[in-house]
Formats: structure tokens, sequence, C-alpha cells
């Protein structure tokens, strides 16, 4: 035994993952922990698919409902799927073989902003919540849980479930033994209760779950690594968004419109957001602060070097080599970093409050500045919204960033009519690709489109875009925005018939 | 002189409409009071027409930006739209000239959430605030301004305005003095706090508004009455919309999702929302509460009969009746309503906590459960989105009510893709015609698409749907939310090209 489990009653729960993963019923409805590839159960979900295998075998139905914090990794998201055994997952997924089988329509998924899936569950919206199964690195003596690199949902699978099955990952470093601030204020309404966060490093909460002990019907030792996904090297497009954000965020302190020292940073994932964290890292700021989602490896580099002083999140997201420069660095981020429940990190109230300056990819904007976060061609789920619209809504400046085209200029990712909208026009304030950056604050439509059409647009498309918004202004139903709407979704059919949006 | 102004300096102060008028400048930006033609100034914008208007066959350009709390009246937004004075107007109007030179592209209007209003000017997207043009009931000795029937942003004009313009009407009764609850809390990040309302009846403001007497460049007298509007009698389709949201209530009761004596009640403007409220008059409630934007005729009826205990808005909307009614008997209402400015009545913050009930109209709804709350064929403005995206995302259960018919029959309100999104499918609870009443929460999108099309459309159109729906989800590119991009529009296209969205 691994010697992280200190309570002595709950030592004797100790099974193997497929004895753990016999407690799970068909039908249930399973809370995980997991958070972009950051401390998701690593073993029982694979001897679960397992289980499900052999009982699809036999002829029997066993499909359950899973509940996560955010993506996952191949061993859970993908063996689950792989076995089909997932009737429903929410709220946010990421994995190529779900992916597949949602687009199939063979799994249904739930899109939920992730500030929202635990009240949802909590008010009882979701249904019944059976089996929370959660990773951590450790169980006090008192039987306190020791959360592990994310924090998610698991507060509320732990306190909504009836069964909880943990798996203790001694790979996680013990140091992470106060990183995090578990809230225990939320209530439901009537008797919620203001959050008091007033900057990015308040603690509110205690650093461990609370569970108790009968709770739990099987503990699973495990050491096993996180997902930790290799990044890109920061290439030219990235590096011209970045610029052209930073740019912009200069021009706004010098304006008068943001104060010097920035505000509270949010980020989502991926390349352009690190290159952007990879920017900040190159100007004059020193002791920033970011209330964001997730820690990339950027964040701590600027962490490292200082542009940061501190940083909130609900999760890692790291590379591999990033993971290990943590591990072996842990230390030096202890008291500098901070993971809360995901109902807190990009809950609206702190997010406004604090006046969060918020960047979100997307996979297109429309000329009036609609984003779609989630749908190719309006009907096929990418990923899922995750917390770009807890953000984007109360962000004291909310920035969509792409590449102006995509599929090697295929696709432009600025088209007439978004095939799909997850954030509209009222949330969104700046919108950058590599060509420029677009400030849409106090402009009516018709000025929002000629300006993304100017400043975002690929050159190859740009002269498309204005024909399109030409023709619209003279010839649409009213001129509040103007769209045709025989042609206004006409660049998606075209590629989906001939492969390209481009004229033939 | 009234007996009104009792602050000595500021007696000396008061002109004509047409000298107050006098102080705006071409291009100034002006905030106005005025919310649901509700303590708009009556007597300045006229002036201020005519002034325009001689300036204009002078040969002279003389146009300004309008900011308002929500719609005003014809006096006010219809005359300044006439002599085609407003070069930029925002947040919400409802005018009928105004919405004319909207769609026709002569007059810019920005249509920006209630809740953002304010905190947008005091950031500066919105350029300068000049002049501060507010209707009040009264002046006190010490210079504070007694408030009128709407809060709307004035404290916000009053800031930050150079110069304040004010109407003191004498129609407005005195007794109003107490009901408003003005906040001076409000800040930039990083010095913003947590606003600590936890009831919907909790005070943490003061009642009048603070403004320093040397920035009062005139005063004017006026005894007008607000814009009140007819209400239709209930019709059968409101009563049947009703009659859906009650029963749903009732369902929630008992399967144990929402308190016995529910959560706090928001309902838009217009005949639906009074018919709920009158519905629910008839219910066992008694004792509600309501936070909400707009306290119609409705409202006031459950006041008086005890099924709701105290309201909280930012403004009345009554009839010409209900008025008189109010007037009459304002003193049972004392300590009963209360008036806030609109980015405490509409903040995402407060609106969350309390978990309101929230019930708003709409243009149309797709099939997926996206809403249009304000674009005609997605291209002309109607009115504006208001509140409905401050209490859709924010509230404990978002409802969105419409009659599944229009024109006629000639429009279905239930669509296979709305023609503009203001609230996505993840901010949309439960969708309701006369037909029914579709829950959607839980719901993956062709669940929610089902049920939409069984429990909302009209019997006329349901098989079009049905059949769209079915070929979308064999035909689609994927099966996440299945679309046919090629048709997703076109029974808008049919619309405007026959007049009918009926296949022919």
């Amino acid at each position: 035994m691994s010697g992280r489990i200190a309570h002595r009653g709950l030592r004797s729960k100790v099974v193997s993952a497929a004895q753990a993963a016999a407690h799970i019923r068909p039908g249930d409805n399973v809370g995980m922990s997991g958070f972009t590839g950051a401390g998701h159960p690593k073993a029982v979900p694979r001897a679960l698919a397992d289980m499900l295998s052999e009982h699809r075998a036999r002829g029997e139905d066993f499909r359950i409902g899973v509940w996560t914090g955010a993506s996952t990794a191949p061993e859970l998201d993908g063996a689950l799927a792989e076995a089909d055994g997932i009737e429903l997952r929410l709220p946010y997924q990421s994995d190529p073989v779900s992916r597949a089988k949602i687009n199939a329509g063979t799994m249904e998924y739930i899109d939920v902003h992730l500030s929202h899936v635990a009240q949802m569950a909590w008010e009882g919206f979701l249904g019944r919540l059976d089996v929370a199964l959660v990773e951590v690195a450790g169980i006090t003596e008192e039987g306190d849980l020791v959360p592990s690199t994310s924090v998610g949902n698991n507060k509320t699978w732990i306190d909504l479930a009836d069964k909880v099955i943990l798996e203790v990952n001694t790979r996680q470093p013990l140091e992470l033994d106060g990183m995090h601030d578990i809230y225990y204020g939320t209530a439901l309404p009537p008797n919620r209760r203001p959050l008091m966060i007033t900057r990015p490093d308040d603690r509110i909460g205690v650093p461990h779950f609370a569970c108790p002990p009968d709770k739990v019907v099987a503990i699973v030792e495990t050491d096993a690594p996180d997902r930790h996904t290799l990044f890109k090297p920061i290439d030219e497009d990235s590096r011209a968004i970045a610029g052209h954000l930073i740019d912009f965020l200069e021009l706004e302190v010098k304006a008068g419109r943001m104060p010097a020292d920035l505000l509270p940073l949010q980020s989502g994932v991926g390349n352009i957001a690190n290159a952007v964290l990879a920017g900040l890292g190159d100007t004059r700021h020193r002791g920033l602060t970011a209330y964001t989602e997730v820690l990339q490896d950027g964040m701590l580099d600027l962490l490292e070097s200082g542009t940061l002083r501190f940083a909130s999140a609900t999760a890692f997201s790291l590379s591999p080599a990033g993971a290990a420069h943590f591990n072996e660095n842990i230390g030096s981020f202890q008291g500098r970093v901070l993971l809360r429940s995901q109902e807190i990190s990009n809950h609206p109230e702190v997010i406004r409050r604090l006046g969060v300056i918020a960047t979100n990819g997307m996979i297109e904007a429309d000329i009036y500045g609609n984003i779609n976060s989630t749908h190719v061609m309006g009907s096929a789920i990418q990923n899922g919204i995750g917390g770009s619209g807890d953000f984007a809504r109360n962000a004291y400046v909310s920035a969509f960033v792409t590449p102006s085209t995509a599929k090697g200029g295929a696709l432009s990712c600025i088209v007439p009519m978004v095939s799909h909208v997850d954030h509209t026009e009222h949330d969104v304030g700046v919108v950058i690709t590599e060509q420029g950056l677009a400030d849409l604050r106090g402009l009516a439509p018709r000025r929002r489109a000629q300006r993304i059409i100017d400043q975002c647009a690929h050159p190859d498309y740009r002269p498309m875009l204005q024909d399109y918004f030409d023709r619209a202004v003279s010839g649409a139903w009213g001129r509040q925005t103007p769209h045709l709407l025989g042609e206004a979704l006409s660049w998606h059919t075209r590629f989906m018939e001939t492969g390209t949006m481009r004229l033939p």
C-alpha cells in the first residue's frame, strides 16, 4: 500500500479497479473527476469499459451517464466511448472517439456552461447522481481527501453521489496539498450568499474535500500520469494574434480604460493561448494575476519570470515537459497558484467583479461578431463551449481569437453568418485573427461588420465578404443587421459540396 | 414655481425647455432618464428636436447620441428620431419612428444587455457622456434628487456627465420618495465589491440621487404623464401560455426542485406577462416576491391581493388605469416596492444568487431552443434584447414564451433555425407556446428538438418541422445538432418571397 491513505478505516477499502467498477450499475449516472486531462481517474474507467463490453457480449445493455469537470483522457472518455458505454456525456469533451460517436448520433452529449454544471446537478435538473469516481492525491488521517491536479466538480460529485469510489494516485505530488481552495458555502436559492472573493488570491474555502468515510465503497491505488498534451511550437499566426492583443492592451492602458497593471487574465486552452502568454512575458508587465480555468505551461513560465504574481484556476493542463518541470519545482509555486471548484473559477459573479480580461478561441466568427465555438458546419460538435460563455459574458473585455482561415485556406473563419451561435454579438468585444484586431465595443452592427471585414478577414476572402455585406445592406429586410438569408449560409454549403468556401 | 425644488440655489436655475435644450451641442452624448415609458424627460427632448430642426433648416448638421435606461415615449424617441436628430441610440427602444429610421439605416442603434450599459459607460467603451437629462420628482433642501417612476441608468448619467439638466415633474407623486434604493457602491475593477443583496427586499443604497448643484445647468418644471400603455384584455393564447407555466411551476414544487413558495419572479413586459401574473393570482400562492425589471399592472394586482409580498424592479410600466389606481393607493405600496438602478435590478450576480424564475417573450425559437428576441427576418430590429439576456443566463429557470404562430398563421414562431440568435441553447430551459411547454433541461439537442416540435409547434407547422428534423438527422454533416444548412433559413426566405412560411 502506498502510504497515501492515512485514515485507518478507509485502508480496508482498497480493492482492484475491476472490483471498484463492479459498484457501478447499468443506467447509473457517474460523476467523474477530470478537467483538461488532469486529475481524472486512471484505472476504474478502463475496468468499467471492460465490464461493459463483457455485459454487451452477453447481450445485456450496460450504459451509463458520464458527468465530469471537462475533458479527460483516452483511458476514460476514449475507453468508455469505444465500448459504447456512454448513454449521455456532459459537460465538455475533446476525445476523438467520443466525438465520432456523438456525431454519429450514438452517444448523447449536453454542452453546458462549465459554471452551470454543479448548480444544475444540485437543482435536480440532470437527474440523480449515483456514483462519484474521483482521483485524489491522498487521504488524511481524518478521512479528508487531498485533491489532485484538477478540482472541477469533484466537491459536488462527492456531496451528491450515493456511493464514492476513490482513486489514490501516487504519481501526483503530495506537495499539491495546500494548493486548493474548496468552498463549502454554496447553497440552493433562496439560501445563496455572496461569494467573498475580491482578488484572485482570496481564499474562501478549505484545502480538502470532506467525505463521510462510509460513503466510500471502494478505493483503488494508481500510479499513472495525467494526459499531458504536447504543445506545438508557437507558429507565426499565433504570434501575430498575440501581438495584436498585447498592443490592444497597451493602448487601453494609455487611454485610461485599463489599469496600468491590467486586470486578471483568463485564457482558453491551446497554442494561441500559450502564444499570448509568451508574448506577455516579453512586456514590461510584472505582478499580474490570472483568474482563469486552466494553468498551461505558459502560465507557469509567467509565474516563474515574475510577470504573473498569482494564478487561480480549476485545473492544470501541462505538457510532459511542463509537468516534469512543475513537479521538480513545485515548492516555488506554493502560495502562488490556487485550484478552485469550477463553479467558482468560472462564476459570473466573480468574473464580473474582478473584471477579467478574457481571451478564448473559436471555430468561426461572422461579420457582426457572433461566435461559433462548438459546431462544425452547424451540426457536428467539435469539443464544447467549455467556460468561454462564463468568461465572455462577464468579462471586462471579451476577446475571441482564431487564424483567419483553416484547412489550408479552404475555410474562412470569418463568414457572413455563423452556422451555430455560442456567443452573441452582445457578448463579444474584440475579434482577433493574424490579420488584425477588430475592436467592436460601442459599435452598431454595420460598423462592426466593416471593421471585422477590414481588420480580421483573410485577403483572399475579404472581397467576397465585402460583396456580401454591400449587397445585404442594400437588399436586406432591414438595415440594423443586414443579411441575405438565402445565401447567408452558402459559404458553408459550398464547402460541404466542393471542399472549399472559395468561389469556383 | 411648483414648490418641488427645496434647494434655494437650484431654484434660480429654472428655465424654459428651449433654454435648457440650448445647453446641448452637436455631437453630444446625452444620457436621458426613461425606462419602458416611465420617468423620461417630457419637455426638453421636444424642444431639442425643434432646435435640431432649425439647425437642419439652416443647413447645419446637428445630431446627438441618446443613451437611456430603456424605451421612452413619442415625445422623446419619436420626436428626436422624426427630426433625424439621433446619430446613435442605445440600449433599448420600442418607438415606431425610431425603429423605422434604424431599419432604414439612417440611425445607428447598439443593442446592449441592460445590466451592461452603466459599466460600459464607466469603462469608457461608449465615449464621453456630455449631458445628463433626467426627470425627478423633486429636489431636497440639500440638493439631492428624488427619483421619479424609473431609475434606469440615472445615477450613472448624473455621475458621469459634465452637465446635468433636470426636469422636475409635478405629475409624479411625491409619495414615490422612499421607494428607491440608489446604490453608490459600484466601482471599476479591481475595486468592485460584492453586492450584499440576498433577498429582493434588501436595501443597499440611499433613497436619492446625489448631484453637485454646480453641475446642474438647467431645471425645467413639467406636469406631464408617463407613457401609459393600454394592455389588451388577456387573450386565449396568453391564458394558455400562463396556464402551462403555472402547471410547470407546481410540478417543480411537487418534484422538490423548487421551494413551496417558489423563488423570486421576473417577467418581461407585455400581455403574456400580464396573463402569467393574473394566472398566479388564481393559485394558492401567497407571499411571493419579484426581482424583476418592470412593475406592470399585473404585479400591482398581485401585491394588493397578497400573492406578492414584495417586488423589486427598476421602473413602473402601467396602463392609464393602473397608474391612476397606483397614484390613488400609493400609500399601500410603500415598503412593498423598490426601484433600483438597472445595473442592480438586472445584475447577473444578484439574479443568480436569488435564483430568479425568468419568463421572457421572443420573436421565434428554433427546434434546438435557440431564441431570437430582436430581429425580424434576421435583419430588421424589432425592439431590443432588453434585460432578457441578463435574466435568461443567470436565472434558476429560464423560460421563453410566444404564441406558436404570428401574422394570422403566416409565420411559425418555431422554425428550423432562428434567423438571429440572442439566447443560445445553453441558456434556455423552457419554451412555451399556447400549444404546450417543452422542458429542455438536461436534454441533448436532438431530444430538445423532438420535444419542442411535439409540445410547442402549431399543428399546421408541426409536420413540416418534423420533416425537416428527420431529414436533418439523416443528412446533416453531424448528428449533435443536425441542420441542413441549405434550407435551414428557407422558411424565412419563403415568407419574404410569398408572404407566408407555409408551403405552396
